[in-house]
Order: structure tokens, then C-alpha cells, then sequence
């Protein structure tokens, strides 16, 4: 049976509608059809126009490195035809003038704006009404909720996320897709609403490594390429971290499991720790985060304190609460943990970690535990997220490969050859 | 005789207000009446309602560690009861729904903000009206063109800056007042036009060192302490940097006759360098702040490329001629330097540089030279100039002293030490 365009991946809908195999048009009614179908279940779009995007799809040229392709974009992130409600009430009506930079990258690469899809709200703790596409009943993760579970329902091949703890990576393991956050600083974040500014990332799902790495490049704003091959056998190292305990046991064995096929399957797997003096990088981190994602809420907290949820008041309130030398220790500290770790990961072609501690939580309030995504983030590092197991209650579980600052291309090589093997 | 109150510094206006010396009120319309009598010649202010703000000092209970101190923001910051341009007729009638951070910062601390002074466009080159109150006929500098010729001009004691080369530090010495660039990171750029997002710097400017620090303390959100004097005898590097050639020599005579005279005062001075293999670091930070800018630019590009000036067309091709493999090579020696600068210099109290390579350039055309400032930047350290001399044409030559990354409270104590000689 072929595959319906929706359930293409992006680089191969490109290829066809570039050999005229597809039509953008064909491919976007597609995506209509099934979100037509799945939306009521799912509940991914914070904002999808079908009029203005089937008339866009039909005026479209083929033309681009994307071709037309669909891009589900979260909803903090600026869009000039769409609505922008950072995942809160108080925007509910706020339109943008100007495109956030990776909407114009997308526009300017021949890319489709499909919607918004929902985030929570700020892109901190508290949910929007998605689904885990896998079993409604649990959460799709979070903060980039609606990009990892439409992009797993088929609903589009692409999606926009940030990660500022684990909101790429964690929603697109527990939706069972691929996941990428890039290097911090890599894929401009301009027009993005910011949570906590030295750590925001953007990052995105796809249903292949080869999309993750070709929607980088877009998002980069260069000319996409394939991604190479990896060459030779690559060097993995197995980091556990001092979290390990904190994973459940399904993970803990997938893991250790994965480890064991991808040297079976000829690849060098390792043990690796993280540098010395990090067993307090939870608190290290959540004193950033907190300082930061205060005093990023105050224009909202001061202007309409009684349209913040519950969550982010107590963001705000955690965060005045740091004094600034106490932010200051922390920033330093994770100035030297960087360099350290990229150093303490060199010798590795990527690192295996858990892409979170368990399967999709169960009930929408929670959107998942962070002990397996911040420190990356914090670290500054690119990460790829594999859907490569199976758990106990029949939810996806990922695999986590991160590599030192700026080896972006081949923690995505890496992540290709070992999807081969592992997806 | 008494000072005008519009010739106050921010922190003695505050004290006056608190024990009832002065009014909000008086305050405000002091500073309007000098904005009256000389805005003509100066053009500082891209937007001021007098009305409005008169008003609101009327209103205003004087309360805050501020109590009701106004303050000039860059029109670069998006503010709610304002329009905000960024220095570019695509956004003659932008009024944002959210403060910036520091807006917010600012109200929160109970300041005014009087108005939004002049930007170049979109922070870069391209130059708006504003005149160098020294001397009409050259430039304040820029990009933060407004906001030092409104305090160098005793129209307001505080405005906010911002700097992606040198856009703080060059302009405040250019006019002869107090300028602090942060340590990147550590004030919120939330709500604030990104031009090259990984060295956009928050900064402010004053008329005295204490001005300097109180406001950091608003705009990093913490409540302001006075500056502690600096214990002991302060330990100078003196850091001529690769670019020396490139001052006049005035400039260099000046900063030479400092070290003497801070030596004399008791002060530790002796030379430091860069660390090694910095010399193309001009060209290194050049691909970042084109491949960033340009990127930045994007969404205004596309949409209104006839409304770009000449210069910001130009960062567009440069920067989308900058690719990927030479932008990472060059944030990673970034990375490189900062550290190795970090420990270069770790030894000193302060380290002494130029703040630009000689006085207000001639002509509105140009807003100066960033041989002084964008490796500063660049190395996201903490910078304060100070407006220690005079040139040949009678106009301000300042003193920059800088230090390591989160160092801003030792030289800004040190910077205060050092104007007791100098300024």
C-alpha cells in the first residue's frame, strides 16, 4: 500500500513535488484531511486557518528548497498571518506585525506554515489541552505539545519547537518521533517569546533524521544538503548521569539494551561521566531558570496578574526570590560546566542518554519530568531524540544521542546510523 | 549655585524626591524644559509626549527605589505606552502590546520612562538625527545615538542602551558622560529588537558611576544597594589591544597620561595582553554579527526591502553570503577567547582600554569606529567608560575599563575609584 502524502516524510514530499510526482496542493489537503479527522482526539492546533493555507498551497509554485511543505509552528513563536498567544489568555487576540526569523527562514525556503500548534503556556509548566496521539489518556509532553503530537499523528511531517528544560526532546520521545535542539545560539530565536533567555533553544520534530537535519538547515538559513553518512564506526559514549536512578526501570533497560545492539552492531560503547562538581546541576539550573523566567513573566505578572495560571505565578514568585549572586554563582557555573563537558565529550561521536524517565506521563496536568533534558540544554548542547523503544504501557521511548557545542552535524549523522538500527 | 533638578544625578534626584526636597513633578518638568530648549538642536527623542508624561509625574506617589526618576529608552525597546520604531519607517506606527523587560524593570522600580530617544536603524549603522550636544556638528556615536546626547545634554539622568559592537560605550564617551555594557546575558533583552543575537548587550548610561550601578540594580531586578567603594588599592591592566594603531593619537596619549596619573594616585598599573591568536578577531566577530544580522534582518527584508537603508542591505548580503562553516568556526573561538580572556585578565581589578578610537567623528554619516569596543562584546564582558579627557577639538575622549564575564560589580566599584581621579 503507498503511504497517504501526509505520512511522507518532508524531504521526500519535496522530492516528489519537485519531480512532479505531488502536488502542494495534494499535500496539504493531505494534512487537512487527517487533522480533519484525529483534531478532536489530538487537540495539536492552537490555530489552523484551512481556507487562507489551501489557497496559499494552490497559489504555491513548487518553487524552494521545501517545496511547499508543511511546518506546524508553536505557538510562541511570531507569526505575521496567524494569531500569537504564547499558550495565554492574555494574548488571545494578539497578532504579531513581524515574523518571528525562522518563519521567514520557512517562508523563504519555499516552506507552508500549516497553523500554530499548542504550547504550554509561556512554554513552561502548564498544559494546553493536547493529547498523546498514542494513547489519549497521556500527555504528549511538553512545552512543545501540539508540534511533537501532530507531527506524530501525521497531521504534518514538520514542526517547530523550543526547548528552554526538555520541551522538544521530552514531547517528541513520548510521542515516539524524532527531535532535535540545536546548539544554543545556532538557529536564531528573534520573535520568539522567551522563558529563560541563556538557555532558550529552538529545535524540531520530524518523522526521520534526514528532516531533522534538512528543516536545520532551512531553519539556519542556508542552503539545505543531505546529511552525510557517518563515516567509519562511531564512538558512543553511555552517559547515565547522576540522574539515572530518577529514570524507570523500562527506560534504564532500553537504554542499557540499546547500547548493547549498537555494539553488536559493530559501533565503540562506552561508559562516560559527566565532569566533576555536577551533582547539583538541578538546583544550578533551576536558579537560571527561575531568576530569568521571573523577570521575563513581569510584564505579564505586573499588567494581568489574574490571567497567569498558577504555575507561572509561582515561577515568578521562586524567581524574585534569587538573589542576584546566587544567579551570578550559577551562570559561572555553568560557564565552566560547558567547557568541561565538551571537553569530557570530545572523544565521543555522541553520547547515548535517556530522552526522559519514562513513557508519556498518564493525565494531561504533568507534562513531564526534566532530570534527563535540562542539563543538556544548560550544557549548551545539540541533541537528537530516536524513537527507539517500546515501553511496558505500549507509549514510545526514546533515545537521547547529545555531542560537544557545534557538533551539530554529526550528532545528526550519528543519529541516523544509529535510527538504522534502533527506530 | 544649585543644580537644576534636570542637572541632577539619578540617585540624588531619588534621595531629594524620598525626603521631599523635590517633586516627581518638578523633576519631570525640569527635564521637559530643557528637552524644549534644546531638542532643536539635538534631536535625541524619537518619541516624547509631554503631556502624557507630565501626568503621570503629576500621579505618580514617588514611591520605588526609584521614585519616579525618568529615564530615555532606546527606541529600540518595545514599550507599550509608546510607539516603537527601532529607527526604521517599517515601524513608524508600531506600538507594541508588551513592555520589554526593562521597561517593566523600570516601572516596577517606580522610574518614569520620559521618552524614546533616537536609534540608528535597527540598531546598525545606518544613522538617525540626533546631534552631539559638545558640538552639533559631529555625531553623538551609535547606535544608541539618543539616549547619550539626552544625558550628556542634562535632558533626563538615565538612559537605556544597547550594544552589538559598541553602541553603548562609543556614544557615552562620544558625549562625554558615564556608559556600562553588561556582562552578556546578564540583563534581560526580552522585548528588545535582536540584531546579532549572540553579543546584543543590555547597557545604560549616566552621569555618574553610582547612576551606573543603582540602575543595573533596577534593570537586573533586584533592589538597588549603593555601590561599594572599592577596598584597597586597585590592581590596572593596561590592554592597548591589536587595534592600538587605530587610535589617534590623542586618544592614546590620553589613556597613557591616565595609567600615569592612576599609578601616581597609588594605583597597581601594568601592561596585559590579549591572549594569543586573537589578531583576526575583528574579522572573526565580523562573520558573526553579518551571518546573525543578517538573519535577524530577514522578515523586514522580505516584506519591505524598499524601506531598508543602504546599510542594512548591505549586512544582508554580507551576512547571506557568510556560511555555516565559518559562522560555527567563529562562535567557537568566541568561545575560545571568552574563557581565555576570563583568565587573562582575571588577575586585574579593572583592565584599561580605549573607549573609542578618538573623538565624535565629524558629520552625522558615521557613527564611529568599533576597533575599542566590539572585542569587548564579543567576549561578553562587563565595560564601563568613563569621560576622563578632553581632545584637540574639545570634545570628551573617555577611559574604558573592563573585566571578566560577571565581574560588573569590581568595575563598576573600580570605575568609581577611577573617576575620582580622571573625570
Amino acid at each position: 500500500m503507498t503511504a497517504r502524502p501526509n505520512e511522507l516524510t518532508a524531504v521526500e514530499a519535496a522530492r516528489r513535488i519537485e519531480v512532479g510526482e505531488l502536488t502542494v496542493e495534494a499535500l496539504v489537503r493531505a494534512c487537512l484531511e487527517r487533522i480533519d479527522e484525529r483534531e478532536p482526539d489530538i487537540a495539536a492546533w492552537a490555530h489552523l486557518d484551512r481556507e487562507q493555507v489551501l489557497a496559499a498551497a494552490i497559489a504555491h509554485d513548487g518553487a524552494g528548497p521545501m517545496h511547499g511543505v508543511p511546518v506546524g509552528v508553536k505557538d510562541i513563536v511570531d507569526t505575521v498571518d496567524a494569531p500569537t498567544t504564547y499558550g495565554s489568555p492574555i494574548y488571545r487576540d494578539h497578532w504579531p506585525e513581524t515574523d518571528a526569523v525562522c518563519v521567514n527562514r520557512i517562508h523563504a525556503a519555499g516552506g507552508t506554515v500549516l497553523g500554530k500548534t499548542v504550547t504550554t503556556e509561556f512554554a513552561a509548566r502548564y498544559p494546553g489541552p493536547t493529547r498523546n496521539p498514542h494513547d489519549v489518556r497521556h500527555s504528549p509532553g511538553g512545552s512543545s505539545s501540539g508540534s511533537a503530537a501532530a507531527v506524530a499523528d501525521c497531521m504534518v511531517p514538520l514542526g517547530i519547537g523550543t526547548q528552554t528544560a526538555g520541551s522538544v526532546i521530552r514531547p517528541a520521545a513520548f510521542c515516539g518521533v524524532y527531535g532535535y535542539k540545536a546548539t544554543y545560539g545556532l538557529l536564531s530565536f528573534s520573535g520568539i517569546r522567551h522563558y529563560a533567555e541563556s538557555v532558550d533553544t529552538l529545535g524540531c520534530m520530524a518523522r526521520s533524521v534526514e528532516d531533522l537535519a534538512f528543516f536545520r538547515d532551512v531553519l539556519l538559513g542556508v542552503t539545505p544538503v543531505p546529511l552525510e553518512p557517518f563515516p567509519g564506526r562511531p564512538r558512543l559514549g553511555l552517559c547515565r548521569t547522576h540522574h539515572w536512578d530518577e529514570a524507570d526501570e523500562a527506560t534504564r533497560t532500553c537504554l542499557e539494551d540499546g547500547a548493547r545492539r549498537l555494539a553488536a552492531a559493530g559501533m565503540e560503547v562506552e561508559d562516560v561521566d559527566l565532569p566533576a562538581g555536577m551533582e547539583d546541576s538541578l538546583e544550578v539550573y533551576n536558579r537560571i531558570q527561575q531568576f530569568e523566567g521571573a523577570r521575563c513573566l513581569g510584564p505579564d505578572f505586573d499588567a494581568h496578574p489574574d490571567l497567569l495560571s498558577v504555575d507561572a505565578r509561582a515561577l515568578r514568585e521562586l524567581g524574585m526570590a534569587v538573589d542576584a549572586a546566587s544567579y551570578r554563582d550559577a551562570v559561572r557555573r555553568h560557564y565552566e560546566w560547558r567547557a568541561a563537558t565538551d571537553e569530557a565529550f570530545a572523544g565521543y561521536d555522541a553520547v547515548l542518554t535517556p530522552s526522559a524517565a519514562g513513557e508519556a506521563t498518564r493525565g494531561l496536568r504533568f507534562t513531564g519530568d526534566i532530570a534527563f533534558n535540562y542539563l543538556w540544554t544548560a550544557l549548551h548542547l545539540p541533541a537528537v531524540t530516536i524513537p527507539a523503544f517500546e515501553g511496558p504501557q505500549g507509549l514510545p521511548i526514546g533515545l537521547q544521542l547529545v555531542a560537544p557545542r557545534h557538533a551539530d552535524d554529526r550528532v545528526l549523522s550519528v543519529a541516523a546510523r544509529v535510527a538504522q538500527h534502533l527506530a
